[in-house]
């Protein structure tokens, strides 16, 4: 029997998995929903927005709730489904040591239920982040260029600089020298944007057109391996939520991030 | 204390690797006697080239031994420094079963001694592979783009095939559905140079003034995944050779490729 | 006094241009529409749609009228606009040459209207194909690589098609040889997707996640000039639709295609 | 009859050029003899490297000279030149406006010959400043991307300020606005390698492994246009070399750059 990847193919012929969205208004709640709809295995049971009552959540008999609200609700939301024993995907912000150590709490008495909290479900950004960490040590010279629509208002963007602290760590580790870098004039000019994170310089290019693109360079003797990531729009972070939604009924309490449920 | 990375940081103050190169006159041994001359922690003890005698490897003191010779030699050449207990790190082509057999069976009694046969040092091409392979099954598409300088007589490459190869087999295994596709038209015309390589498209570009450059593009919803490798001489395998040549003391028995010395 | 750029500088002070579009609740008159709006020296003061009557299109006093209908009521739209006095900007396909010419009869006696007629208005595309042809006959090698999503039917690409076109001319009006290809093996593989067009390779790539992409590769000795064109949304032809709107009050007759607008 | 493209394919039955390498010892001096020794209809009749008698370049009949020697002594050797009838190609370094003049006068009572020197016979890298300032009016935002190996002294590149003031100019001259940019935060990091030169963002990237490569990205709403150039090895100027040595004698008097020759 073919095991099915739970990203680009499920399995069509096992029962569906019923869904609820809450936020489902919102930005991203929008192709949340859009996207379950969409997808053979899924069934999408209740929309959620603001102050309508989450019982709709419960009475719709969602196997999974995804969140996409605000932090000023997301905590009540999920003590809601832990009671009712409904699965959580969690895309909202705002999570502290505190929250998060709340939320294993009300899960403890529950060992058959999962949460999951990402900060990102970009698929392409996890693998990217995960690369270049892994091919850091190999190479002599490495810096981040990433680039992104004039409106951001950050830089460099948050991804790059979480990426080039991963690279950092992972040089760190391997003990790996400094890249050499010859450079002597130029520094009275002012700096082009960007900055250096933890020995690794990131460039931050802002263009009109562009979307959200990070780019991982690294060199060594006669040979450069490039890694990009290009997100076109809002809809390449759903992959990784219905990834998600797939896999929280098999992995019960606690878990940060995607990573892990890519199973590299 | 700091572990460091056997690629690009090997310990300074360590004793000393005596290294004899085999087929040191080729153009794959100059690079490598140059390249070992140049690394702190290695000693360059003998050159031998052609009908030069072997003897001169055992008498230097080498703990490991080089061969970029030839298909007709190699053998005797491993037998040699089995013999003498010296470590071998092979880029020689030529192997098939029967000499893989053969030489596992010099080594059985020999339990501390390594040799390792690898078809490629360069590590960023096994890096991108390795990549490719387990970025695969997340994405609806994946093409592979190959761009080599126009003396190259096969097309599409040996590692864009051996990509292709990988990455087909990684999509199977997680039963990933075939690659959307709409194109009706256009099938009367030639095709361009490539071939699709066990399901997976792969384009062969040839263009004065390049090198060696293999590029992977994963895409699905909104976002893609570029992965490439540029060579651009052929110092490019040395670091590989390097991490051989360090690690391979530590490797009793017969290794093929370096993949399991990158230690991911 | 500085001349300000028709594309992205127009005079902010001069007085405003008054735009009708006909075909306004299509794919582009939508975004023609959003486009003129959003545009500081141009006023909308018509949209048009289907069956409703071209009169306000002259009642709302609009200098220039801008058609994104179908090849069925182009002619009539244009005719009218002649009359009237008001100059056209047509995106909308299916001219043959005795349409143009009985345009050019239409505008004989105006001595003072312009009527512009594009297949593409994307600028960048537009630059693309210009600096391709420039370029090719200093190069060994030329390829095109165009990259789409996957539904799109045909491969390779109108415009692709047309760029390797210019290229093979530009080639050829200098006398320069074909490009050097020593591709032995292979040719037994069923070939990937693409052609050869008038002797340049046109690589096609069909990737999830992609919009429109199009990549020249030119070569020679030691270097390598790379011309790539990323078309993110529809968005991407309006500034070449009001740098026409703005361009056709001066030019008089008829002009066909952007290029000439762009004043190179 | 066809003409012949001058860089890429030279009438082969025509009568052979003779040509003087000054300097032929030097790093660049030898790629040039190698060079006109492998064009077919070039000759390479004498090779002059330090204190050996110029008149060899006379004696053995050269028609034109190409001098990569010192500042110091190709004044003399261009004096000497001119004196013989002989036209010059200089890709020496170090010419003032003084010295410019007077070669001026020297030239101006032989009207037949010619004297060019250039900075930069990179055809790919001239090509790549014309096409970015041609189309920097047309896009709402510009960056220059330049990468280079880690031994580099001097960041950003000559190349890559030049490009940045050609854009800078271009867009100043059609009245285009400044790039939009929303960056807020991060100002008071370290800034990453590179400068803004003239209001044009221009990132240093360095990195094993690279040459020399440069990218000039360009973007409008929902399209970017990019310009990439990469040179390999020092052999890339040598089709800039081999065009001037052709062209040189039927542009009498003094050419500065090779752009004119590009006859774009």
């Amino acid at each position: 029997m073919t095991s099915s990847s739970p990203v680009t193919a499920p399995a069509p012929d096992g029962p569906l998995t019923s869904v609820a969205v809450l936020g489902a208004r919102g930005r991203m709640g929008v192709e949340v929903c859009r996207a379950v709809n969409e997808a053979e295995d899924l069934e999408l049971v209740a929309m959620v927005e603001g102050s309508e009552w989450l019982f709709n959540v419960a009475d719709g008999g969602a196997q999974v709730a995804v969140d996409f609200t605000r932090p000023e609700s997301v905590m009540e939301n999920i003590r809601f489904c832990i009671d009712q024993g409904i699965h959580c995907v969690v895309g909202t912000t705002g999570f502290d040591d505190e929250k998060i150590a709340t939320i294993r709490e009300w899960l403890a008495p529950k060992p058959d239920l999962g949460v999951l909290i990402a900060p990102n479900f970009g698929i392409g950004a996890v693998l990217l982040m995960k690369f270049a960490a892994e091919a850091a040590r190999f190479f002599t010279s490495v810096e981040v260029v990433e680039l992104h629509h004039p409106n951001k208002v950050d830089a460099p963007s948050g991804t790059a600089t979480r990426t080039a602290q991963l690279i950092s760590q992972a040089r760190a580790a391997a003990g790996v020298a400094p890249a050499p870098d010859a450079t002597q004039e130029g520094a009275s000019l002012p700096g082009a944007r960007g900055a250096v994170v933890d020995g690794v310089p990131v460039h931050a290019v802002r263009l009109a057109g562009l979307v959200a693109h990070e780019e991982v360079l690294l060199g060594t003797h006669g040979e450069t391996l490039t890694l990009r990531h290009d997100s076109y729009d809002r809809s390449s972070f759903m992959p990784g939520v219905l990834l998600a939604v797939r896999e929280i009924q098999r992995r019960p309490g606690l878990t940060i991030g995607i990573e892990s449920l890519l199973g590299l």
